[in-house]
């Protein structure tokens, strides 16, 4: 099997509960992610993803991204993508660094090893350890009532792990994270983030 | 996919060359190995094997491995042989350390996997690195001159990395890797091995 | 003095309590223990004992130490049993790593020194340190009702050390854990052990 | 002072003695730079530039410097181009790492403190400590005679420190490297270079 | 640009809140500072200034400020005051250590670089970070209700970061340190430093 | 069994070579021992010694040993000399530290072991490893030929291991050692001992 | 000055408070010490003194103490006691180790030294640091309220620092520990010291 | 005995060689010292000396001392000046670092200790530990062959330990230590001393 065409898409997916905000007023309304398409000469295609949050949460950015991919794809083309380590190592000798512009070409890989034999990625990559997992939800820095309104709300609707944004005045942050525990069912819990927005004093 | 039977046979493979000798007298002329076979409810069936050399070689013991298998053989039963971490998993729990003895099941496993998505098992491994590789051989433990007339002889037949197995009487050892070096070609490479039958001193 | 012959027994002992369970579902009923009778020239008999728990506690089993014993066992026919390093020596040589074998092999050999000099082994190995020792008891994983109803009885019958089983459900384990303290008498002492059953969160 | 406009240019440099080659075949033939012009409401224009060495030297690439010079361009504009430590933090705040991307852009503002004050900017970053410095030249990777040719040929112009793109077949490398030496004059000095083309052993 | 004349003239300032006392007896009630003022050959005059806290405070005493800048100042006599790093680098060459002496001197050379380029030092320096900062005082050791009334006194003038000078009787220390928190607002905060004056014990 | 009666006796050994000299001067003709003979309530009899090299050599001293040996000796009347674990640690509870005095009495327990069970005490400490050993020789210092001649000499006689005493004027030394090697056959070993006789340097 | 006469006496000093208890059932009623006089060609007597106490506390016990003056003294004799340093190199040249031994002798260098230049040997130390220290008891092992009767009386003869002697069964020593503290004034303090009669647990 | 009068005098002691030069064009052509003269209430007077080389070899300069002994002279009056760690103490205490110019003041007070007693100082000290030392000279900085005629000249004076001052241009360097070696005995040693004239490379 042999790599044939790679196209990528932008696609631009507003959030459903809008502004996304942490401390220092970094903010971010949408996941800006580039869906990589990568089709074989059997037919298949793969599919990836990379959708950093904005500019500023880790050292990868949407526009980096769509760059990249352009870089790297040609280099790919010809290749077994059933041999991952071996299109890994080609992807670090060719463009140095840069993980997250090699993710959505990696994913895209491995959607094809899953495609081209039958299984489910999850498999392939050791087996399912469980039928569920838990709902974990982050929110959003605003004033604390609101952070508890929304913390409640999700409870009711089955999310049992919170993260609440924080990392603002002091005073501010120590009335959000407050509020949560009280309202929460025995066994949920609640971690507070504030993402360097708080210095060691 | 599910396992259904895992078989075993012992198979006792003499060695080509006669006895193979290393230091303080340790020797073997065979390698007494279990090959499991694991049959699939799709009547694919992917095969094992583990092959210690001799009891003194490392903390593997032929008699050790065919104690084990039938220890961890049951809880395998109707399990996914695809999901290897999971396999892996389980066989921990059931039965603690004797990497040994899992080794032939999890080969069995691989190889079921591949048969099951018709790949090699080196691509679903990473991707084959190459086409071919270096002949390495190593020499038993013999008079000084057998060694040497042992190197030569591989050297022809294509053999370009060696390893002399010393560790006894030092003056003889001392023979035995000066005899090897003058009689290679400059790209090929001789080391020895006393596999612990030399003090600090 | 030579050892002469070397003869072992397999003895299942099954536990006067019944099922001996901990996490992860991990359970046993029964010592699968191999006895080995060791016979010298002089017509004494030294006795050793290797009894593991199940398969799943240690890196030590049943079969492996049935199917190990047997292949030690010829190398050290001939050899002064008195010697206890240089037969422990001897056994590291010809057979690698594995001490819960050579575990009843050593033990028989201790025995026979004993039966030789007409000595207590507890003697040979320094010299008694006192005339009695604390009852200490291990409490299999059950209901939390079930185990503090155990500890009372023990502690009545002159146990004044236990350890719960306990790395299951976490709520269910506070409970077995919190019945236990309040009905022990000041000097008594109660541990908890998860046998790798908790995470570190 | 205040940045009123960011502009930015893509300049491709080829190199005068064409592709430049090291180990593992990388090779690059120009420098695809991108220079940033960055202009105050006193009417100056700070220039800063950008130029990786291909996709695969560093973690630095030419599409990501063009993909991220603009994601942070708009945020320094109205902010004082001559409170560089007040600039860099800004960076890091609304944009995460890539270090290479707001080089050219902390260069600009070098430049406009040097325009904005009548000083070279080496006064402002601690004075002038020489008048001239030794030629320093890194020899593409070719045959060792063709490099040993070049090397003659810099020496002649006057460089005196050299470096030799090795990496390749060791045989090769080591006449790549006995060549250089003898054709040197006594205070001349030459270094070897990999670039990761070489293992440990 | 280049330096012409250095001058250094010793001022000494009396404290508005009379003698500042530390424990072990130190005390001080003036700085006895050296100012000094380097002229350029274009005219402009920097102005630097080492203040020590007596002899005792750190290891820079007032009279060897004075016996030390005229050590120096010859030497820079001709050079251009801009380069701050080259300056530094030639005051390290020809006297050895003794930084608070170098301080005046270095100080100079930057107010210096400010006047001539029309900028304050602070952007020079990286740029202004705020516009406000907070107060900070220091409460010279005496009888604990001193020290309290005048914590108030200040906390009333818009202090609201407090250090005691304690380090003396420990009974005594207990009261000074006791007295502060309970009249601070909220926000404001009370350290205690006992400049050695108390033992590990 | 137990300790009933415990004698000492001084005997002095003169050295058959004369004074045994090593560096700063230091140098002894004999050894001034502690023969103890420790009898039991069944009538054997076990022996100990203590052989200190002169005052000097170790933090071990002939009267140190004949002060102490009858402070320890009443408190092991009574107890089992065959509990030799047992015997150290009251010994260490009733006179802390002076391993050197201990040493004969802790032998003479071995002796009594080995005579009650009728075994070599070499048996009890894990066996005899081997039918013969090497003979080495430490060589008194004196001047450069006179060692010579002693070292070939002892050679001559089965000496096969050489220890040079050196340790005085470093020309001397060089000479001391240089003259040795030269003589010996191949298999034969020397080095020298300064006993702290040479400074780093 | 030169050492012409070293003599030594034994004195037994009965302690005032009769036998001195700690933990293992280690006891002390005296101090069995030895008074070394030396006397220098100019006729003055230095004194010098080592109290081991019992032969259990440290690795110094009173015979010998005895036992070692006697092998150092002689060696001394002739040299310039006033030289501290080069008496101290020479006795660590003729006697390895054994510092409580060499402790009264050189101790009674320092007397000399102190009587030669008729000062107090404080002074020769450094001088004088103070006019008076705290007082500072250990209270031998006995019942809890006995030693919590000792305190009180030693309180009220002006000692202000404890130490109590535990070591023993865990209950009574904390009520050993528990009884001292309420009848202490203030400032006073009280330790416990178990003399390793606790283990870690 | 007291501290009454403490007086102190410049003496500027030309180097009888003329200029001594080392590395960085640093050079000084005599010490510039302070002298102090310590008197006592008993009429007697110490003396002390602190002499550093230039403003440039170590953090010790001249005018440093002449102006920091003045500060700390007047704490020391009307006290022992035999206590020599009590006054270091009081100096520490009223003066912070700056040992080299607490030197001068600690000799002097050494040379009372040893007036008042009668004893030379070096016996106060620890005592002479030899009668005659080495002669060891260090050579200033000049053309190779000035600094190898000096050395001869000096070898043949008695001088048999030298230091060269190198740290210039290498070449000249190596001809500097080349030069000297030839024409020492076997039993001088050489060594160079770039004082930090030379990079790691």
């Amino acid at each position: 099997m042999r790599i044939e065409t790679i196209r990528a898409y932008r696609v631009v997916q507003p959030f459903v509960g809008g502004a996304y905000n942490m401390s220092k007023g970094r903010s971010a309304d949408a996941f800006d992610s580039l869906i990589v398409g990568m089709t074989s000469n059997t037919g298949l295609t793969g599919w990836g993803e990379m959708a950093p949050l904005g500019n500023f949460y880790s050292a990868a950015f949407p526009a980096g991204t769509r760059a990249g991919v352009p870089e790297i794809a040609p280099h790919l083309i010809g290749h077994d993508p059933r041999g991952l380590a071996s299109i890994g190592r080609l992807m670090d000798t060719v463009f140095k660094g840069h993980p997250y512009i090699k993710s959505a070409l990696d994913m895209a890989c491995w959607d094809l090893l899953g495609k081209a034999t039958g299984l489910p990625v999850c498999v392939l990559m050791g087996g399912r350890f469980g039928e569920s997992i838990r709902l974990y939800r982050a929110i959003s820095q605003q004033a604390p009532d609101e952070m508890a309104k929304k913390v409640a709300q999700y409870h009711e609707q089955g999310y049992t792990r919170f993260q609440l944004k924080v990392g603002g005045d002091p005073d501010t942050d120590i009335e959000r994270i407050g509020a949560g525990p009280a309202m929460l069912r025995p066994t949920a819990r609640l971690v507070a983030d504030a993402n360097t927005g708080w210095t060691q004093h």
